[in-house]
């Protein structure tokens, strides 16, 4: 039975999950081989009786294991003569407070911007559900949360702050070599260029640089799915 | 010959500086005895020849470090038996992002709404240095910088958003056990607590808890000097 990874996909096999990516990752930076299945939003409860609602679901050979941090967990104590994901506790923690940094600082400023991109590049059947899940979330219309956010690059670029200073002394968030934290970020840069039909940096910030040698990781996966450019 | 710390002062032995702050904590997270010494800001090039500009500067037996970042480095490499401040490569480049976090988004904020403050809590004679260098750095004179912060503690407190979701989920920044992101990040909250006469948290805020759990480490450490309460 093959080792299969439950993606989200919209249109044009867009992967578009933030936690989709960086199981992707961590499957690669261990050395493990799997497929990338697709599913759009509404196949997601059809799947293993509706046990899980969301993605990333990994099939190992048989063992099922939701949920990103659940899935990295038992990649480390399943393969552990494979490259770790976590040297530590300590780094394990840290990737929490990586996380918390994307969804505290990044993404309340994001969602907005983006979530009408998301709508237009889900599925046909999925765009129902998407819509008034992400309007009820958001308050508003999806083309309401998108209007003048031209107007709200700076603060992106603001709020990306402490990413660019931490890549401009070191190639990747977790030093010389690339990990879990940096799939995390990646992660969520990979969200956003899947859908944005703005660009949000500047071609000469730092983190576009960070991103690109992230996505050069693992024999290039990080290009294997259509991408925006990021940056203008 | 003791073990000094170079440590910054002001009135009444204020020990402001996060740098010192989280060479402190390390020192005791390692087990070694130390004397933090007081300095004021324009004694510190009167020490060792003027070969340093900034504390802390370590005194190990004669052996001089500078730098909390070269200490830090140096107080594994030359106690390897003690605790590690570091578990590997990995968390000491994250604990870079955790500094990059705070420096990039939440001291931009704090240094116009903190300065005067700062000024009004030197020693006399660092007065009119301090009031001219931070005077040049913000643009303008330190009154102009904190007029009408109250009016910013909604931005402060919204900064502190991936420190707090973190510590809701765990002890530390580093987990169960707190480590060097967490000197790092308490420290910085140190340097506000000494100078504020404005309390910038609410009372309940998880940040707050989390600040009290690293001051009582290491012998309630943390308490060894005057602060102000740090929220209503």
């Amino acid at each position: 039975m093959p080792r299969i990874l439950h993606d989200l996909a919209c249109l044009d096999d867009r992967r578009l999950s933030p936690y989709c990516w960086r199981s992707k990752w961590a499957l690669a930076h261990k050395g493990l081989e799997f497929e990338a299945r697709p599913q759009g939003f509404t196949a997601i409860p059809r799947l293993y009786d509706g046990a899980h609602r969301t993605v990333p679901i990994l099939d190992d050979d048989g063992h099922v294991v939701a949920d990103s941090w659940a899935i990295a967990d038992y990649l480390d104590a399943r393969y552990p003569e494979s490259p770790r994901l976590f040297e530590g506790p300590a780094e394990r923690a840290l990737c929490r407070f990586t996380e918390a940094w994307l969804f505290g600082a990044l993404v309340p400023l994001l969602m907005p911007m983006l979530a009408l991109d998301i709508h237009d590049h889900a599925r046909h059947e999925d765009r129902a559900y998407f819509r008034e899940s992400r309007e009820q979330r958001l308050g508003r219309s999806l083309e309401a949360a998108a209007a003048g956010r031209e107007h709200r690059l700076d603060d992106v670029r603001a709020a990306l702050n402490p990413l660019r200073l931490t890549v401009q002394g070191q190639p990747f968030l977790t030093g010389e070599r690339a990990g879990y934290a940096d799939y995390i970020a990646a992660g969520l840069m990979q969200w956003v260029a899947s859908v944005t039909t703005l660009p949000l940096l500047e071609r000469d910030d730092p983190v576009v640089a960070w991103l690109e040698r992230v996505r050069d990781l693992h024999g290039g996966l990080g290009r294997t799915s259509p991408m925006y450019a990021i940056a203008v």
